[in-house]
């Protein structure tokens, strides 16, 4: 079975997402990202993840996968019948890359990472000022367009859905680009991703309690 | 014939790199990336790029595609013989994946990008202090290896090339890390990797002058 180390409401919310989504039963393992443990047992979970960040895929075979962009593609493509990638071979696929990457990039760690991570203005000003510009590039190309590859939903907007949903506790009001929040609403219509976002947000109050 | 946007010594390096070791000619076209010009005939670079970036692979039938990751495996893709990434199918295909993303994201987004655009102490006081937890990651991996994935070289090596290069003006000394200093040299070593770094390294002093 494949297990999912996750925070709630980090951007291992993507790949929790994409399980459901395909409807692959995983086991999850909570991870305290400020104190490096892991719920479960308390152990220490840079003995998973080098890099000491969610989420990590641990595989059938034992083997740990680290990156949303990755993992998110191995979770798709497990499951093909579910149509959360377009299969190899499909220019598509490179359109899903490209996404993936923009989002994980210039969404996430460009802005999202810095916002929560850093907090101290110093360190905020310059990603604050970029941000709209960014946001301008999904919001174009969902003007016409109900998901971002394709005519159906695939893993990239399980990524996107969780970076928009964190734009507002990071300052950002999406309602500047309707598309956009249009998109949101869209994306958290759908039964998995509101499952997933319902569980982790009840995680996350047991957390602050 | 493919087309790459590019800005010379930018992350477009390692496009150039992968386009040069599949051995697959290309027109390239240099943009000015603060003025937003593209260079041979001065049109405004975001009519190509929404996002201002480089780089931009223009494809075969006229479409463009951003974003490293997807670019680097849509090249390798184009020429299989050339081996420069798992075929889809083989595990190995997610950790490419997972080493772009790192790259693109960790070192790239998180500390070179806020270092080059940036520039002031206060955006930068936090991605420095997180880079050596970041670097130790590659660092690891690569103790007992000589390439990221697998036992030849991919486009992900021509990306952690091309990061790894500018740490250097970023004021990161990799020497800090040997089997990291051991891979760039060995990566600097390969004729496609040297002559893609000579023909950029001469446009620049171009500019500069
Ligand atoms: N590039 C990684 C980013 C992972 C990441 O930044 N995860 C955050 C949560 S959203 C984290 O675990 N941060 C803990 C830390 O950096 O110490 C990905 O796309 O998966
Ligand atoms: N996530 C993109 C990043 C592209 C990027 O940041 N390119 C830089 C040069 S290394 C650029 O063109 N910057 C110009 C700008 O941001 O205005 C990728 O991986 O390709």
């Amino acid at each position: 079975m494949l297990q999912l180390y996750f925070s709630p409401m980090a951007c291992s919310l993507a790949s929790r997402i994409a399980l459901m989504e395909a409807g692959i039963e995983a086991r999850y393992h909570q991870v305290h990202l400020w104190t490096k443990q892991v719920a479960d047992d308390s152990s220490d979970f840079r003995d998973v993840s080098p890099n000491g960040a969610v989420p990590v895929l641990v595989l059938e075979n034992g083997e740990r996968l680290t990156e949303s962009a990755a993992i998110l593609q191995y979770i798709a493509d497990a499951k093909p019948e579910a149509g959360l990638a377009p299969r190899f071979g499909d220019p598509d696929r490179y359109r899903l890359q490209e996404w993936l990457s923009f989002t994980g990039a210039e969404i996430h760690k460009a802005f999202l990472f810095p916002t929560f991570w850093y907090k101290d203005d110093g360190s905020l000003a310059k990603p604050r000022a970029r941000i709209a510009q960014t946001l301008s590039v999904p919001s174009a190309h969902l003007a016409d367009r109900e998901f971002l590859v394709g005519d159906r939903f695939t893993v990239t907007d399980a990524h996107l859905t969780w970076a928009l949903l964190l734009l507002r506790p990071a300052g950002v009001d999406i309602r500047q680009w309707p598309s956009l929040s249009a998109y949101l609403e869209r994306m958290q219509a759908r039964p998995a991703v509101r499952e997933a976002i319902a569980t982790e947000m009840a995680l996350r109050k047991t957390l602050a309690a």
